[in-house]
């Protein structure tokens, strides 16, 4: 014991907090090293993100885009995978406080993401829930699908007519994907499905205060986009306000569409543990960070991710997109094992690989910076990337088996409904 | 319209309540025959049980053996599914009561299955759940990978034994299942994944009050599923007592086995819908039936699968599982057609073609009336006869693709903790 508590002291103890793209990142970057890693989140599981809108939508079921971070890392002899929450840090005892007892560190990377952001009008969130977490994708899920259901049983017009419509509000990749999905949804999937209502019928609104969709993609793209979501029947509303959110719907300007599914895809706000960070935050809550990604006056303190605001190489803000995640998270990994053993750190510089986002069965747009384009073969690149990016052999073949099972039969794989996650359920019918 | 009101008066209405085997097998039988249809069920997908031991063991997602009611029965013009709670029967006036409105019929058929009983103790539910729904088996999947998760972290040597110990009360198929899997589970899957415990170490224990397992199995196939269950490392204790089941443990006897992790395979109890029928019950909360399937007073009334006590065969009652369910289903559903048409209704027979339990990988026990067996080939015959009564084409593919997988690899696919779906979670660490 005493031989090894005489080796510990020597080893630096890193603390990396949160287990998605940035914090798993940084654990590879750190496996085999001589370090001595404790890994925290919430979650057992690693989730890809960028697929959620699909378990939302019944396209995949949650096994398929998730995997226990304990196995993605279980070669990692050097790093600890504990599941709990972090209640703060202290940053002047270097100290990570959980519910159990304090993880001291030497070197800290903070990486615990972002929630979504009701931009100071948090009641909504029981109305127009988002799309962050698992748990979040399946309540979606369960009102997606819930409210065909109780239009096919609905005997007001007015009803039935409300069950049908829905509103996605925010126009980011998110809102896009998850527009697109509910109407293939809707129209093709669920179209012969129900004997009262035809599903054809749904109305899918997309909303945003920006002049167009997709804002961060050239100007090209988004006329793209849009243009491909129309051909989908999805009735896009650019320039306008969301200025209340109801059990009656949504009011845009001075209309009230009237729905009983809304989903928020429109803002985001860090996780509050950047707050106890005691560091300089902007509105959404990110924690302003130096060009070696620490933050100031704790060169041993990293925030990286959808928590950092990173402004020293265009200017502006990093978007909060998974290969910045997974860039810094290397990043601070490497400049951890350099100060470790007394070199410099190094700067941080993204490495743009261009963005993308799909609509739909053949849509998507990419803008891969040397080139943009929409349409089959964006949609086709889309695929492909994130089958390769997608964690896990086996995970990769699911997603593949139930796309191309999607693709040639139109249907989905994943429509159930079950479990009440969260408060703020509409006291409506088909209470289990 | 009146031309239609006036063929609808002609056109029986027959109502069923569930979607499980006996509800959905009935529903096969009526579907384009000159009857109208309301199938009810609370959920929106029709499950299959016999695998859901493997959803709470990890080993398959909960997309993988549900189907949507309304897809599988999409070509049915005749019937009608609504997604909706039953409250009570009104046999007088012959309504079903829904919280929405109430539903006539000329023809009831009542397959609303059971749930598991604790013998007047329901305040043991919370620390000993079973497994009937889907939310049951994704608890049962939280707590058995939180057990592990949560031994990872323990201190106290006490709390790790503890953790690390799993108690399945009943040692009828749904138990033997069950420890099987949380057997393969500890000692294959999760063994690499962990620093400071080696899930090689659990303890997994089933006992009953029975002085065998598998008591409805002859002897032979009993001491050959006890000896393949020992041979996994389960230990099999058979002739005790349950006597009290708290946070603390499972009393068995005189002794405390110290536990966190229960799993309750005991008894069944008839939904309560039962009651509202005003028939007689037997203990289980059964409503007996006569030869036809039909209730004494309501020849317009059929009860079938767990809801049903049918001992007019062999003296017995038949026992509660799937291919009863089906041929109850199915003949029901005949004896209405011929009612309707002034026919007489026929007796009910079971055509037995044995059972079957599985153990594990390459483990089970066959009772298929000719011929019993255990082993290897009792586990491929399991194997190939779930994979043939699974509903729908591409459950059928993911399914086997999975236990392909899950064969070679001895990992699981879907070990995800999320989501808390009812109340008495013990309060533990790694609350969400």
């Amino acid at each position: 014991m005493n031989a090894e508590s005489v080796e510990r002291k020597k080893t630096p103890r890193i603390v990396i907090i949160g287990g998605g793209f940035g914090g798993l990142y940084a654990a590879k970057e750190l496996m085999h090293q001589p370090v001595s890693v404790t890994l925290l989140d919430r979650t057992n599981h690693h989730l890809f993100q960028p697929l959620l809108y699909q378990v939302a939508t019944a396209g995949l079921s949650p096994g398929d885009i998730a995997q226990p971070i304990r196995h993605i890392l279980k070669e990692a002899k050097n790093i600890e995978i504990v599941m709990e929450e972090v209640a703060r840090i202290d940053g002047a005892q270097k100290l990570v406080i959980t519910e159990r007892k304090p993880i001291p560190y030497d070197y800290l990377i903070v990486a615990a993401g972002a929630r979504h952001s009701y931009f100071g009008h948090s009641e909504w969130e029981q109305f127009a829930p988002g799309l962050k977490s698992l748990e979040d994708a399946i309540e979606l899920r369960r009102r997606i699908l819930e409210a065909f259901e109780f239009a096919e049983i609905a005997e007001d017009p007015d009803e039935r007519k409300k069950a049908l419509t829905f509103v996605v509000v925010g126009a980011g990749p998110t809102g896009v994907e998850m527009a697109g999905a509910i109407a293939e949804l809707a129209h093709r999937s669920l179209a012969d499905d129900f004997h009262h209502v035809n599903p054809r019928d749904a109305r899918i609104i997309l909303v945003d205060a920006a002049p167009r969709v997709l804002p961060a993609f050239e100007a090209k793209l988004s006329d793209s986009a849009r243009k491909q979501l129309e051909q989908l029947q999805v009735e896009v509303r650019t320039g306008v306000m969301v200025k209340d959110v109801g059990p009656d719907g949504v009011h845009v300007g001075d209309e009230l569409i009237s729905t009983r599914t809304i989903v928020w895809a429109a803002g985001n706000a860090a996780s509050p543990l950047a707050k106890s960070l005691g560091a300089e935050l902007d509105r959404a809550g990110r924690v302003t960070v130096n060009e070696d990604l620490t933050i100031a006056g704790h060169p041993e303190v990293f925030v990286i991710g959808d928590m950092a605001l990173f402004t020293h190489q265009t200017g502006q803000p990093l978007p909060g997109v998974c290969p910045v995640a997974m860039q810094m998270g290397r990043h601070a990994a490497k400049n951890i094992l350099a100060a470790s053993e007394g070199n410099p750190m190094t700067r941080f510089r993204y490495n743009d690989k261009g963005q993308m986002a799909t609509i739909g069965r053949n849509r998507a747009v990419a803008d891969l910076k040397v080139v943009g384009f929409g349409g089959f073969f964006a949609w086709l690149a889309w695929l492909f990337i994130h089958l390769i990016f997608l964690i896990g052999f086996r995970n990769r073949i699911a997603v593949f088996f139930q796309w191309m099972w999607a693709y040639v039969t139109y249907s989905r794989g994943a429509r159930l409904i079950y479990g009440v996650f969260r408060p703020g359920r509409m006291p409506e019918p088909n209470s289990k």
